[in-house]
């Protein structure tokens, strides 16, 4: 199963929103083939698996079948993987977890036992649970998972008052953020970070392909120069605006995205509501203050990477400066799950906690 | 020598502004007695062990004799251990450190060699200075070593606005405080924080002496009915004050330091240096934001222990809301040495760093 999740984790970035899926097939203790989950839309893990197996001279009848998330029992893009396995005659199917999506839910498994085949569930389980997040949250709330990613000093600040900020953390910290974009649909950040900061937002420093960038900006009034409108992946910037296509009154240089006001404000369910509805699984939010205070305010981020250079800063701005609570019992509750050393920085890697 | 370290440790507390020394006595590869510096005065580790020895029917002439600190030359409180070891003809003695306090520093190991004795030196030598790090900066710089022990939430608030703040970390790291503070001689604390939080700064939950235990208040305005003037410790609180003997106009119920005001303020060094002067080697800031950002300005801290509670709290009182930069490099800079999970909170301990 180990070898599943690690075969499924090289679709990260390629198969969003589709789940992560890594399959390997086993007789007499060895491994016959391996497969996963390549890209959105194309061929499912199984079927790689079963491909590599025939590729190689091995014969799938009767062998063990690994596969971190339950084979499909639908048609979608490709053909049901269940079917497919009782086809091939497989013996027994070993499964990580049970699929949430409603078209499979259990129908998967179900089909593979009323052929007879033998079916294991729950291996491994919340490893693939953690590995599929992005695709459980999509899913299940209709929403793509959010993750908070801030920098700042030990106490607190994400920058100076006059928004002086950049680079307060090292190069492996920032090397760790590059692999995350790689790894996100979207990054998504405010306003006056796109302004102040005029980041990139790219993926510089590792592998892998740069996510869409996302600027909220309820009125478009951002300067056009900024490097996301201007640079070689200016196709995948959008801007969120409140301004209704009738009102436009000149032409932008950017893509948008349209959402509708309430109050002259650009509400952050509706736009997480949008980005669901353009097949977006997963949101990693590099600030600013505003935004992380938005987030804490209405419950609707997952998880945080908090990133502390080893600096005292003092006067500046806190990285959640935003947000207002007048009894301690009532300041959002998190879980810390690790902490890693990025050289002289620290990560803490916290979650959401419904309880005190 | 971890043996040494581990004995020594035992006169935490106990033996300020003595060093913390361990000793042992080894014959063919077995330890046949031991010793620890157990009070200030009494008698030294070397002499505890070569008495513990004795007591168990050993002969000590010949034998080995590890000490994490060089033995002293002078004659002080006690006689000189290097003359003692030097009449029970011991061998070899392997030692730890040098002692930087100017009356031995290096006199102590010239004594043995020149009677014959093999002395070595150096061994574990950092462990053996992390172990007396009180007793080198008030032998070296005639100043306490100073610890900020912080509190805070996630974003660096260590109270709301309101000043509401106690108990932001769990049961485990306040436990681990008083653990901190049975080991330093002085817990000091500002004003706002003796009078919002009316803390008692004792040692509860583990074994061990409570401090003395100072407030920081110039004009001795404080009311005289909180827990440090009136608690069954009373006699060990302190107020600094800027009142001159001669202007006071009431009595107080409490010990006052006096430290002369410059511009009506007490200056942080000249407090310490008060403090040097009544054979305090350690101190244990623990708040608030006030004397955080004063020890961050003077630069007069030498590490802090800060706990991370898993909480996001929004707009409060941010750790070193009073100390002020103007440009980033200005921060000032800290090395992370281990992180420490303690139920559901973090311990970041960290060493102020002198380079960028």
């Amino acid at each position: 199963m180990q070898t599943c999740i690690q075969l499924a984790s090289k679709g990260k970035g390629f198969v969003s929103p589709n789940p992560l899926v890594g399959s390997v097939i086993v007789r007499d203790d060895k491994i016959i083939g391996k497969g996963y989950h390549k890209n959105f839309g194309k061929a499912h893990a199984e079927v790689n698996a079963i491909l590599d197996a025939k590729k190689n001279g091995h014969n799938v009848e009767g062998a063990v079948l690994y596969v971190n998330l339950e084979p499909c029992s639908h048609l979608g893009k490709t053909g049901s993987c269940a079917e497919l396995l009782i086809t091939e005659k497989i013996k027994k199917v070993v499964i990580g977890m049970k699929d949430p999506y409603e078209k499979v839910n259990g129908k998967g498994m179900k089909k593979l036992r009323d052929a007879g085949i033998e079916v294991v569930v729950g291996v491994l389980e919340d490893e693939c649970k953690e590995l599929n997040k992005f695709f459980i949250r999509f899913v299940t709330k209709k929403l793509p998972y959010v993750s908070l990613k801030i920098a700042q000093s030990i106490d607190g600040k994400i920058a100076l008052n006059n928004f002086k900020s950049q680079w307060i953390t090292g190069e492996a910290s920032r090397k760790f953020v590059h692999q995350l974009r790689s790894e996100y649909d979207v990054v998504l950040i405010g306003k006056n970070t796109a302004k102040y900061d005029n980041p990139s937002l790219t993926v510089r420093d590792v592998r892998g392909r740069t996510p869409y960038r996302i600027v909220i900006d309820n009125n478009s009034s951002l300067p056009e120069n900024l490097k996301l409108f201007t640079d070689e992946d200016k196709e995948r910037t959008y801007v969120v605006t409140g301004i209704s296509k009738k009102s436009v009154t000149k032409i932008y240089n950017y893509n948008m995205i349209r959402v509708r006001e309430k109050d002259q404000k650009l509400i952050l369910k509706d736009i997480l509501k949008k980005l669901y509805s353009m097949d977006i699984s997963s949101v990693l939010v590099e600030g600013g203050a505003n935004l992380y205070s938005q987030f804490a305010k209405s419950d609707l981020y997952d998880d945080i990477y908090l990133f502390i250079a080893p600096k005292i800063v003092g006067r500046g701005i806190s990285s959640f400066s935003d947000f207002e609570v007048t009894k301690l019992s009532q300041a959002k509750n998190l879980e810390f799950v690790y902490t890693k050393k990025f050289d002289r920085d620290i990560l803490i890697y916290s979650k959401k906690c419904s309880q005190a």
